[in-house]
């Protein structure tokens, strides 16, 4: 499962700014990472005019950009998706996922602090705070980290949620709900699938494996 | 499997007005529709910038921006995909998918004409053309549909592609790319992963199953 680390941090704290440092630091150690903004007040799909534009106001569900280089995609979703949903419905090929916000996600954090602008901390270590990065030394059972030390904040990182070892994934939803599965379950359908579908032309090696299937009535 | 139809047209033709129109009618009938737009150029993600915008400046390989009503999401890619990749990988919860351009895609295809931009069609019944939308009659094996009659072409893309009956679908990909099955796989392969869900909490009964293994080593 990709690690997700959320930086949080009061309002002009640095959050947006932390991330545009940190990012180039993890890609040029050769990590891909993805981030995830949450937005409560909603934001414009392209620019006003534009086709794509014209697609979502005339009410389609969902509007694909596609280029060769990059595709947006922009859906309507009915509810706020939390972070764990967010991975599991649409990042896909990275090595680790940044997300700005979220300070009530359960997924661990990363607070910016600085002196000048906020008294007190956001999070505490029962927030799942993991590190603190500030121009002032806190004491609250986390490491510390300098404002522009990306050195160090992505050796911690790599440390605690790159460097895992060779690990077996499986995950299952039904109806878009993930069914939780005892490590029994897991093994016993991973081997199964594994098994059946390694007798398959294209699939005697597999080191990712999707199934989808979809039983639909209409009209 | 979310049929896909193509709005094809030579430039200035009228085809993001086409989606404009179809789009509400086929909402009133209940429908929800996707619509995948081609853009050769590129496009820009967000403004220019706002944070999202800034996370993908700084090197992510993918940037999502969530609320509660919408899901915005901007990824790299390393080719142009088809409209059989961008529907497999992104679109879910939809009836249909409309496309904007993919003249070369091999899905089926409505023409946008008016008379007074051009002399002759793009395409011919050969290239999967299967309907005409235009201010002149043409004579092409295929139904022509006025510019504004969008109740008739509503109705024959609902006769043609939205009343399917109750369908079974099973998609595999394996390291991404899909791997094709014959009947017989396709329908043992449901039947041994229904018949063993069956058995878990919260699997009795299922309308969508995803199933999603990963092995991975790094570092």
């Amino acid at each position: 499962m990709i690690p997700i680390i959320s930086i949080v941090g009061k309002s002009d704290s640095g959050k947006t700014t932390l991330i545009e440092k940190l990012v180039p630091e993890l890609t040029r150690r050769g990590y891909r990472v993805a981030t995830v903004k949450h937005d409560m007040h909603g934001f414009e799909v392209d620019h006003e005019g534009k086709d794509s534009w014209r697609h979502k106001q005339a009410g389609a569900h969902t509007v694909v950009i596609s280029s060769p280089q990059k595709v947006a995609l922009i859906r309507d979703v009915e509810k706020d998706l939390t972070l764990d949903e967010i991975r599991a419905r649409w990042i896909r090929d990275v090595d680790l996922i940044l997300s700005e916000g979220y300070k009530r996600d359960v997924q661990p954090k990363i607070e910016v602090f600085r002196k000048e602008k906020h008294k007190k901390l956001l999070c505490a270590k029962k927030d799942n705070l993991i590190a603190v990065v500030s121009n002032q030394k806190f004491r609250v059972g986390v490491p510390c980290f300098g404002l522009e030390d990306m050195r160090e904040l992505s050796n911690f990182i790599e440390k605690e949620f790159l460097k895992s070892k060779k690990e077996k994934e499986i995950s299952l939803r039904v109806d878009g709900k993930p069914i939780p599965m005892t490590p029994f379950v897991r093994d016993f359908l991973t081997k199964t699938v594994k098994g059946m579908l390694s007798a398959l032309r294209g699939c005697e090696t597999s080191e990712q494996i999707e199934i989808y299937i979809e039983e639909k009535g209409r009209g």
